[in-house]
């Protein structure tokens, strides 16, 4: 039996159907356990037999959950061997079972696993859901937090929805994802300084801050523009390509057409040590 | 426009598709919407044209999505109106993007929403997804936490899971459900000892307390196992009912057969009061 201080090998929850309909909704199902890492698919008396081609075509190559998949002829037996079992279902029933949310039921689900106990999930019929004394036989309920003027999710939907909270519950962080974007802090105030003045530069070589008296309002507008963004390192060097072309260079005169801006070495003073600053 | 004092009238993010190819998803997509609030769905170039009977049917009734669905001919016409939008994407792209998870992103979406802001999220071809410049246009990128071994949701799933985060950034509380169970907080101390009296009284006149020196430990253990199910009062009262069947009737002698048991007016006194308790 897995156990807390392995949890890497716990199963997690089997996914139980009762009896499914269509073969294509089996196969969606194993197509949306999968992405989220569950294998253990067990089916309750499926009205088109088992296997099943067209549950294999949708399953789309989740072809271990289709292999490993396990038919019952009753639901009791479907979950003997489990300590815990959740029943999906959209509506209200009477009845002494709690009620939770497919959050807080993820967390269970990966409370239990984690503690060594085998656990499930049961879904209904594609048309009707469970029967009361199916709902019975689990040890509490889950229910979606769907629109009320339009519930409709199909069988599939429901897993995936599981599934995927089931796996957000083994995330160190809620927030975690499996790609980062790059990690974009605020250059230092110094490097945005360098471009404020490169800038700057080049724009009163071309007479930009008139008439002379609003440079200042001009320069506090334009810094902060700049800064108001919070760029970091490298950003302001793209920042940086852009003006210096601009600066540098013309449609008359572009870069590599043997202009003077082509060749840091022919540069006024001024212009050089900002070319050479870009890498 | 929608401001934070109206968030009811908020319209939610637009879902857009790129150049979607299966009416059947759009139809999958426009339903897993809908089952989570969401109305505005737009398609930039699908390929088997719009309208499509094909979606139609597969939307199952989120007929007011589809007939307000909106074809564009590109991108950027599509988001022409949006202020803040999310890319979806499978793979890690190159770039200044912030990437988020769904839980983050269904909480930005509502910040900007409530603020008043128009939000979407771009979802890419069913093959495969957004090109570079595609995702270019949006401001960040979010992406679903999927196994890497078996990374494989389809359009209408990223769809669903998206909503389902939108939905849930609504929400009071994570853990809000449509509907609740019974409140079954613990009964008194009073009313379990009540059970006690009961069925210990029922016990002893059985000769089950032998050899009595055990009988401590025995009653012992009875009230044990009997505190820590933490039953509520309704539950003590299906409990009540239980061991009094067992306590008055037989097989011999069932209820509503006439027997001495039948008729509280002649049971003896001690077990009169009980059957008064029952309701």
């Amino acid at each position: 039996m897995p156990t807390a201080k392995d949890p890497a090998k716990t199963a997690g929850p089997a996914i139980i159907l009762v009896e499914p309909q269509l073969g294509e909704n089996i196969g969606m199902v194993a197509r949306a356990m999968a992405n989220f890492g569950l294998s253990e698919l067990r089916l309750v008396n499926p009205r088109d037999g088992w296997p099943s081609e067209k549950a294999r075509a949708a399953a789309s190559r989740a072809d271990h959950v289709i292999d490993a998949t396990k038919v019952f002829d009753d639901l009791a037996s479907a979950v003997a061997d489990l300590n815990f079992v959740f029943a999906t279902t959209a509506r209200e029933r009477d009845g002494f079972k709690p009620v939770r949310g497919p959050v807080e039921a993820g967390r269970a689900l990966r409370a239990h696993d984690q503690a060594g106990l085998r656990t499930g999930v049961l879904f209904g019929r594609e048309r009707f859901g469970l029967y009361n004394d199916e709902v019975g036989l689990a040890d509490e309920i889950v229910t979606f937090p769907v629109d009320p003027s339009f519930s409709s999710l199909n069988i599939a939907q429901a897993v995936l929805l599981m599934s995927y909270e089931w796996m957000k519950s083994g995330l160190a962080e809620e927030t975690a994802t499996n790609f980062s974007g790059p990690e974009l802090v605020p250059a230092t105030k110094d490097q945005l300084h360098s471009l404020f003045t490169y800038l700057e530069g080049a724009l009163e070589a071309r007479g930009y801050f008139r008439p002379e008296e609003k440079k200042p309002k001009m320069v506090d507008n334009l810094r902060a523009v700049l800064t108001r963004a919070g760029f970091a390192e490298p950003e302001l060097k793209v920042l940086r390509g852009i003006i210096s072309s601009l600066d540098r260079f013309s449609p008359a005169m572009p870069r590599g057409d043997g202009s003077p801006g082509d060749d840091p070495r022919r540069l006024p003073a001024a212009r050089k040590r900002a070319a050479d600053k870009e890498s």
